[in-house]
């Protein structure tokens, strides 16, 4: 193996591979980058066994070949080169030289057949989807997914397809038992989520990262199979594996009969929520709302630091109420509602509070839950 | 007590009081403000016992008196009222009320008189210095302190008058033993550093923040007595307890006969140590300087990932010579020295090297002192 490459185009596609692999693993050739040679470019491949990422980069083939180094290394190196052509060869032992300016790096490798191979997709079966479709579709529920490893299946994010409405959309569902976000948008089908894939956190906060990196090539195409979900963008590829578990019954979670509506100025109502917080116990988070016609009274009390409470005059008629909610799962909703106003919609203090951008659409394309708490 | 005072300036007194208020403390007051009503002023006072600061804020006064509450907690709750007017006043049982729009806390206190009294200055000890040559003074030497518990008396940079050359200097020396950095710089005299001075590492590196903060100021005013430092900024006052310690002989340590020496560009040698050092092992740190006429090779090794090495052309006539330092000592020296070129002298692989700005001043008037290390 002996390329030549820029120095800027090797750190762009080593920074993508080295944020996915492994930094503490038992299997060492994890923690390392497969260089290949191909036609006219170079290979990146990298992968924890949860997500593999290969990206094509242009480089300069003087003899074909493969090698397997450290990615975290490499990537150290690259970043520290001037803006100049960088020069690799492979050498006995699977051994690398690197060549820069003036500089002159020799890397321990590993055999790179023992590399493990990425699943094989098919090009026929990848559906196109705007990646600001994509990319907004994961912002607006990854946050709501649990991070605890005695539930991996909630520890991710529900993909499917969904006709409510007779409209064919994309559906994303994420929940900790706690609180859950959902969101629907209208797409072209998707292969593979008919009866709905959950998606692991960190494959989702992946592909949004790569998304994001890679907004200007405007598409992404995607699909599943039983096992894997598989995702294009131009000539990047990223491979992760699905989640092998039962979702919870979401849709029953969805309160029906939440009767008192209460329509806030969200700014206002994060603002309000923000204050009234820091006095709330840094372990349960409660703020309490206390529902009076034309009003509603926030509070919340902490045993060490004192208490407070804020006002806001809001337009309800209905009988008077006390509910609690956790502060923080309440402000993380808000960040994800794009609305200036904000719906609330509430049954007792023992069942879960809804919120919706207003005005709603119906059938509803947002929903966020939270479960109640005693204050 | 009863007071108004505009939310920035509240915000910008509690910034620099909770910074140094204690979080971890067996003594809650510790983690607690003063706040002191004044002649239509606020004095917010806060001490680890370590460090105490005073700071005055234009405050309307309504009624004279104490209070002490939480300074962490004050400051999350002053962080997120709006731009407008806060109304304190105190309570039974020391507990404070604070009303801004419409939101309404009730902050719990301890007895004010508990809160430990700042040592007591004399206004007519105070030199004035430019606050540019004292934060210069501190960044530049600051860095080589020691942070660790066990050899106390280094953990901090030692303030001194120096006579040398005949002008009157003020020097600043620190030291953690593996390297050292000395700084001289012509000013007058302040009272209380003829024997030199330890002021701590935590201390002085408070003192640079505050000078940042209050750089528009331009002069600082400060003396020293057996025990402490003082600092006043404009109405801002900070004392600091010194290190109770013999500082090292440092002067037994500049080497006086290093008699190769080289000049390198600074930035150059700065990068070149960067990528070599990449290579290097975590732990160590060593780069290995293999120095010939007219050629330094720097290279590194690292039994998990190999090795890296870079040439520089320099002016050297004397015998070959192969010497070891720590990379990260050396870059964080190089990072303080201002001058386009820097000076490396050094004697043989067994003593320390020494870097200096080009040109050198005669006396000196700084000193970056790395000891050797095998390789």
């Amino acid at each position: 193996m002996n390329f030549e490459i820029e120095k800027k185009e090797f750190l762009r596609g080593l920074n993508l591979i080295q944020s996915i692999t492994g930094r503490k693993t038992t299997l060492p050739i994890l923690t390392h980058v497969l260089l290949e040679t191909g036609k006219g470019c170079l290979l990146l491949t990298g992968t924890d066994l949860e997500i593999g990422i290969r990206e094509e980069l242009t480089a300069k083939i003087h003899e074909e070949g493969k090698s397997s180094v450290s990615a975290k290394k490499l990537y150290e190196i690259v970043r520290e080169l001037p803006d100049q052509t960088i020069q690799i060869q492979k050498k006995e032992n699977h051994w690398i030289t690197l060549r820069c300016g003036k500089s002159l790096f020799n890397m321990a490798g590993l055999d790179p057949e023992e590399f493990p191979s990425l699943p094989v997709f098919q090009d026929e079966h990848f559906c196109e989807l705007p990646i600001s479709l994509l990319s907004e579709m994961i912002e607006k529920t990854v946050f709501a997914a649990a991070s605890e490893e005695s539930r991996y299946h909630l520890n991710g994010v529900l993909f499917l397809q969904n006709k409510e409405g007779g409209k064919e959309r994309l559906r994303m569902v994420a929940t900790d038992g706690h609180r859950l976000s959902l969101i629907d948008r209208e797409a072209q089908k998707v292969r593979g989520i008919e009866k709905g894939v959950i998606i692991p956190k960190k494959g989702v906060l992946e592909m949004k990262k790569v998304m994001v990196d890679k907004e200007g090539i405007g598409t992404v195409a995607i699909y599943f199979d039983a096992t894997h979900g598989f995702m294009k963008i131009g000539k990047f590829l990223m491979i992760v594996r699905l989640i092998d578990g039962d979702f919870p019954e979401y849709q029953q979670v969805i309160p029906k009969e939440n009767d008192k509506k209460i329509t806030l100025n969200k700014d206002n109502f994060y603002r309000c929520l923000r204050r009234v917080s820091t006095m709330a116990s840094e372990r349960v988070e409660g703020v309490k709302f206390s529902i009076k016609s034309n009003g509603i009274e926030f509070s919340s009390y902490n045993q060490d630091f004192g208490d407070a409470r804020e006002e806001m005059e809001v337009v309800y008629e209905g009988p008077s109420l006390d509910v609690g909610f956790n502060s923080r799962y309440l402000m993380e909703a808000l960040n994800i509602i794009d609305s200036e106003e904000v719906l609330i919609e509430i049954k007792d203090e023992g069942s879960p509070g809804m919120m919706r951008p207003v005005p709603p659409a119906d059938p509803p394309d947002q929903i966020c839950i939270v479960m109640p708490m005693r204050i």
